[in-house]
């Protein structure tokens, strides 16, 4: 009973207006781990060079994270730069060293066997195919996440991913730039038609929606906060307590509801909040359960109203 | 009992991907007064010229509208011309012609004495400042909406009406830009600390933020739809579905709770959910108690989730 996640490990140096970190833990599958860990066990496949530093790997195995999948490899780990501006809505890539990265061959270990719920985190569609060739039959529940290169360079084999999966997690913009629709909603019938039964769509800091085959639709405002202080990879943390949510209630033999699917969204805003209030996965680490029941005591207080508007309080 | 609302009435000429008028009823008051007449009746306090079609005087006056402040005087009608692009959320003024409306002087007849609720639409500061002092006192509910150019041309009228309402009903961009803070938070707090009990932020298609002085917070995300013909007046639609619903309960002898604000939420998203169906005010003029009731209840079960995050559904 775990999560898998393939994606990429690596070291961020990134600046915004409320400091800076060089080479600090970085790559999709930390922030996705270190958030779905607080729910259930996690999976690591991923690579690193063998320059990547012993209290990171320290840092990761500590927690419910499952570590045998991350190859290490002869060269340099995955490096990305990145510089925010004033309205953290916009960033500048500063660098890209994909190193090792460049070669990744995703290989599932066999002790990963029997996994619930496989995360493919944005890497090349035809890497997710792969991953899904060798783990995708066992799972209940397999997700993706893309960004906009696939979109513009490798179209093809990321629908056939987006064929094979159940749940699409995409970015608002993605998903009209997949379908060239200008309506949100039916950019979605579009890629729901393509076969997942549900897509998430981020907003960034307006939250996330999620679509099902079936006209369901559920908006969950993101969790407010005073201060982005860096808000790399929270969109992974999203993820990462979206997914991890659904596999906790996979491991205690629910079958998931759409109530399910909704508790795991606002799980989705918490996680990726508390990744933007520091730098690098910081505050993931330094997460308690009651911080998290706090967060979603306060999304329940922040969302609903009467159902009759006729009705006083 | 009603809702006395000074602003613009005008002629819109408007281009979007899905069509285009030219010389329709348009002017933030418009907007407002049929979208709040739903609810409560409405006085209407604004300027035209002898060109103003007797046909839109008429529809407005066949509903719950009073339109003795509604002053006709020699000269051309204020008339914007825009044109929207493929997302909708940008546009490009083609023009604006004040006419009449660059000398107007709000006056409040007697007969709108006792209105409960004063909307102050995006005029100048200065205005708004005039009509508070004409109307203030009588009413229990005063809230302004305004623009960037006042928070440019005359930030400090625009501040000292802040101080003197009960709510602010701004933009996203320009709470920020009022503040020069980027955390919208702070911002807020920056707003509210001038006076006014609560501040609704405006966040476009994504919906709209609720704050009150006491550090209440709430998200009410926008009624989706498929089709955006025309997003002009979405605001003042979303405004005077929002004071309407306040409107109607305070006629009823209700002491306004932190519920009916909630309610009053989600009726300015689906007023505003409504101007951008069709043009102009075309879509606000068709609608039946039955299609508010039915996007009221939608947006109920588009936004409720468990309040534990343990229990099954």
């Amino acid at each position: 009973m775990a999560i898998t996640v393939v994606g990429s490990v690596g070291l961020d140096s990134v600046e915004t207006p409320f400091g800076k970190v060089e080479d600090a833990l970085g790559g999709a599958v930390s922030y996705f781990a270190l958030a779905a860990a607080h729910y259930d066990p996690v999976n690591v496949v991923a690579v690193v060079g063998d320059d990547f530093p012993a209290d990171f790997r320290q840092l990761l195995s500590a927690r419910r994270i499952r570590m045998e999948g991350l190859q290490t490899v002869a060269g340099e780990t995955f490096r990305w730069g990145g510089r925010y501006h004033l309205d953290m809505n916009s960033r500048d890539t500063l660098f890209t060293d994909l190193g090792v990265f460049a070669d990744f061959a995703p290989s599932i270990p066999d002790a990963y066997r029997g996994a619930e719920v496989v995360f493919l985190a944005n890497i090349q569609p035809e890497l997710q195919l792969d991953v899904l060739r060798q783990a995708g039959t066992d799972a209940k529940l397999r997700a993706l996440d893309t960004m906009n290169l696939w979109i513009d360079i490798a179209r093809d084999a990321l629908t056939e991913v987006m064929r094979q999966v159940d749940i699409v997690v995409i970015a608002e913009e993605e998903a009209r730039q997949y379908t060239g629709e200008a309506s949100l909603r039916r950019a979605v019938r579009e890629i729901l038609a393509l076969g997942p039964s549900r897509l998430v769509v981020k907003q960034g800091s307006y939250g996330a929606l999620l679509f099902d085959r079936d006209g369901g639709y559920f908006a969950a405002p993101a969790y407010p906060l005073d201060e982005v202080r860096d808000p790399t990879g929270a969109g992974d943390s999203f993820a990462g307590g979206f997914l991890g949510y659904l596999a906790q209630r996979l491991s205690m033999g629910a079958t998931l509801t759409p109530g399910d699917y909704r508790r795991a969204l606002a799980h989705g805003n918490i996680m990726g909040s508390f990744a933007c209030e520091d730098f690098s996965v910081r505050r993931l680490l330094a997460l308690t359960p009651d911080d998290v029941a706090r967060r979603y005591d306060d999304l329940v207080s922040f969302t609903h109203f009467e159902g009759s508007w006729r009705d006083g309080e």
